[in-house]
């Protein structure tokens, strides 16, 4: 006997979705039956919108209703700072900080030889356009994570953005807020006494 | 700045999900939001054709397309043997062996005095019932897990079901196959030695 076909269906689709194997999709599947059923209506919905409604911005890259996005359109952020980000979500983030005022660019991936990505692959183009347009922006911060991947393409970038006269930063490196320095990697405390500050 | 609408409407969505956070939500959705539109598509169809098309079987309470269930209806199977499980993922797993031909009782949960679940909160009135009407039934099979509470769902089940005349049973605790003894916790080993048998 195979599950009844509505249900294999849906665990097909959960399947498609990262970090979730057959186990889980299983278990999802079978709670789903269970869930209330507007709930079940809302998601089913909200999968639709979310495809539908949602859009990059054509300035930044970054995810949005409109076009551009609110934080392009935003007249009161300061023009003169720029961070770059990998992806949408790394936007959100900084947002959530409430400290930077300034504008975004998202690549929408980093350098990576490994998996076949160069420069043409991600979202440099628009922003090299951009950089050239604007002469407003005085200071592009470069906040790639901290990987292998993401320092490649911060060095990257800044060779290909400085001779333009543009002073170009990177995110600190260092111990985490709260974190312990008996548990910090070698790496992290190799940066943090590199990137030391006087107090 | 918060998520667009849209996003943030599915990351509730599927934060409702069982074992899905803040984090993986945030991931989720906006994975969705790169994945194919047809993928998307049919991952909510299939939403909610599972809630709408998928019933609980009258009889023995498995998730069914068609009431009764293919099981019940199958007069091929042995009417002498019942299976009694806690979810009806469990009758997927036992099926998906094909070395059992009977039937089931889906009891959809188990006793409970911690989280207040008697014998009125899962499908035993009905299996009692049925036990009364079918005098085919020689043998329940109580294949609920072996974790506490199934063990007592099994101990009461037994003690009402046994003044019947009906022979009842319990699936067999010990190794797992293809398992170490290295490895097997202390109540496994005494499961797996009390339940020895002569070769």
């Amino acid at each position: 006997m195979q599950y009844p076909e509505p249900i294999a269906k849906l665990i097909d689709s959960y399947m498609k979705l990262p970090g979730i194997g057959n186990k889980t999709a299983i278990r999802l599947a079978f709670y789903t039956i269970d869930m209330d059923e507007k709930d079940v209506a809302n998601f089913s919905a909200s999968l639709l919108a979310a495809k539908r409604d949602l859009h990059y911005c054509s300035i930044c890259g970054n995810i949005t209703e409109t076009d551009p996005c609110t934080i392009c359109a935003d007249k009161a952020r300061d023009r003169s700072q720029l961070i770059v980000v990998e992806q949408p979500k790394d936007v959100m983030s900084l947002e959530k900080m409430r400290e930077y005022h300034g504008l975004y660019h998202v690549l929408h991936g980093v350098l990576s030889p490994i998996e076949g990505k160069g420069p043409e692959d991600i979202n440099i183009k628009s922003l090299v356009q951009r950089l050239q347009k604007n002469d407003s922006i005085k200071e592009v911060i470069i906040a790639t994570n901290a990987t292998p991947e993401g320092e490649a393409t911060a060095m990257y970038l800044s060779r290909l953005i400085k001779p333009a006269g543009i002073k170009v930063t990177r995110l600190a490196s260092g111990l985490a807020v709260g974190s312990d320095i008996e548990y910090a990697d070698e790496m992290t405390l190799f940066k943090a006494i590199e990137g030391r500050q006087e107090i």
